[in-house]
């Protein structure tokens, strides 16, 4: 895991490429089409919010995320017509996955596979294949793959966003994320915040917004890693009641990109936290919150459409060096494999 | 709390009369529109959760629900002339909620309130205010206005549902729910296997399909109730990962209809989560499902497109006498209020 989260700045710029040689394909695909399903599951999934607060913000088309069981077990019949989906999953062999994608090629949607393998099923079956460039990933969890996965999603935003206002934004993500890679900032003492919580389970993520996918990930990595239930709550959906479960104890993580309407009231959200009695560390964000904050790892030198791709990055380094601070081994974590069925076959 | 509960079959049934008063307009609303587009936070999100799965696989109609930040912080200009908005607020009056129903009818969406106050902001600002007929709600934990929204909901369905199929359903639901309020099979029981795991907070409940809302429901009904994080998972969520952190000692909360499609994977996953050392409470499912599991509470005899409506009593029940058995009051639980707000003003 540590070796392939330090592949990410070449895993990214090669996507990158790859995904803008499609640009042409993607606005095919798109012609007369009105919105854009996402599917996907577990990592891919929250890839796939990002997905949907970019294109609904920067491009303003409306997006969704499928619900998958709506296609595959009560198979109903959605006029699709009218909509590009867009599947994601790593293998690009996820069996839930492919059969959402042929659903809605039948029901009349043009397809673009967003898949780590060229080869794939859901690749070699979608009207535009979107392989990321990731190289072969051994660690169970995602890493590159899902860093190479926004990049994709930020390039079809890119493709079909007429001003081109992404385009300079996006020149700037490989070089952070190498930048970011191998930056310890920070990273051992989040650990240490982070350790204690960790074990006794009283954890939770925020972020909202373009990052709210951000924090669904850190979330599912502390979870997947290091084998303890974390919660992954909106910003809003943690104001709208969850907030007075907040209690002395708990280590709450909130993820913010440098700049963005929502920075003004994440602060905000930190101070209430932090008076509740709750231990904040802030990944991201800047200097207001980074004060607010207990403990603060700095982010990507990235404004808010594209910094979920760097800020990813030290919260995976902080998930792989607590795991081993535990005694647990990152690249293998207890019970999870690296295809995922959502039924058993 | 508990007096609420008792209400609730006349809050439904009254709600359905109100609601179906309205079809005609509820028709016209719809009319020349290909989208539902569902906003709210809260209790009222987990029932906007079951209108989507209800609208998708009962109409054939697509269905979303909002991410409100899109509208309130990013001001994204959507075009939303093929759309119907259907927002959510008990009291009508949750500012966040009133925002995004205005910034939806400035892009060309009509719009439907579901709340409990005909002369709210929410109402008198919407095309077609539903009113629900729940009466006042004192207790914060919101019972009897969550089941009226669901009937809101089932009721726009069979205004949009031209062959009339759900009809004879919502006509069983009255009574169906009647019967519940005042049951107390297997309350008791239920509330023994929950108090220690509660008390430690290894607790989650999961469900899918059309009573993934109710498993969503029913975790913030627990959470909000009894001070403890509770996490809410979707079935396939759960198996795309997180299953690996079950282990002795945690309780999950199954809720199933009595038939639907996802009665046979729901029965696997209980059968699944106990070899994993979890002790398995299901609410509702059929004899299969109940004797698959750790111990039983009977659910509506209701089929599953309607039964989400009943669904939530027995757990409302528990939910109601855990809180009391741990010496909490349910009727104001610590640190919450009535009307929310997302930001502080």
């Amino acid at each position: 895991m540590r070796q392939e989260i330090a592949e990410q700045g070449a895993a990214v710029a090669a996507t990158l490429a790859e995904a803008r040689r499609r640009a042409d394909a993607l606005r095919s695909a798109m012609q007369g089409r009105r919105r854009i399903l996402l599917v996907a599951r577990g990592s891919s999934d929250n890839a796939a919010v990002y997905g949907r607060y970019l294109v609904e913000t920067r491009l303003g088309i409306t997006a969704a995320l499928a619900a998958p069981s709506v296609a595959t077990h009560y198979r109903a019949r959605l006029d699709l017509r009218d909509t590009l989906v867009v599947s994601l999953s790593q293998s690009g062999r996820t069996e839930e996955i492919v059969e959402v994608q042929r659903w809605a090629a039948a029901l009349g949607a043009a397809t673009v596979a967003i898949s780590n393998d060229a080869d794939s099923p859901l690749a070699v079956e979608s009207d535009v294949p979107l392989t990321t460039q990731a190289g072969e990933e051994r660690a169970v969890p995602a890493t590159k793959s899902y860093t190479s996965q926004l990049t994709a999603l930020a390039s079809l935003a890119e493709a079909l966003d007429e001003g081109g206002a992404l385009t300079p934004l996006l020149d700037r993500v490989p070089g952070e994320v190498a930048r970011l890679e191998s930056g310890e900032d920070g990273v051992a003492g989040a650990v240490d915040v982070l350790a204690e919580a960790a074990g006794a389970g009283d954890l939770l993520v925020t972020g909202r917004g373009l990052v709210f996918g951000t924090a669904l990930e850190t979330a599912l990595k502390l979870e997947e890693t290091c084998g303890r239930p974390v919660r992954g709550l909106s910003y809003a959906d943690l104001r709208h009641g969850p907030i007075a479960v907040v209690r002395e104890g708990l280590v709450a993580v909130v993820v913010a990109a440098e700049d963005g309407p929502l920075l003004d009231p994440l602060a905000d959200l930190v101070a209430d936290l932090r008076s509740r009695g709750a231990r904040v560390l802030t990944i991201g964000g800047d200097d207001r919150l980074a004060a607010a904050s207990s403990y603060h790892v700095p982010g990507p030198a990235l404004p808010e459409p594209v910094a979920p791709i760097g800020l990813i990055v030290p919260a995976q380094l902080i998930v792989e060096s607590l795991a081993r601070t535990l005694g647990l081994d990152p690249d293998a974590p207890t019970g999870l494999s690296k295809v995922t069925a959502t039924d058993p076959t």
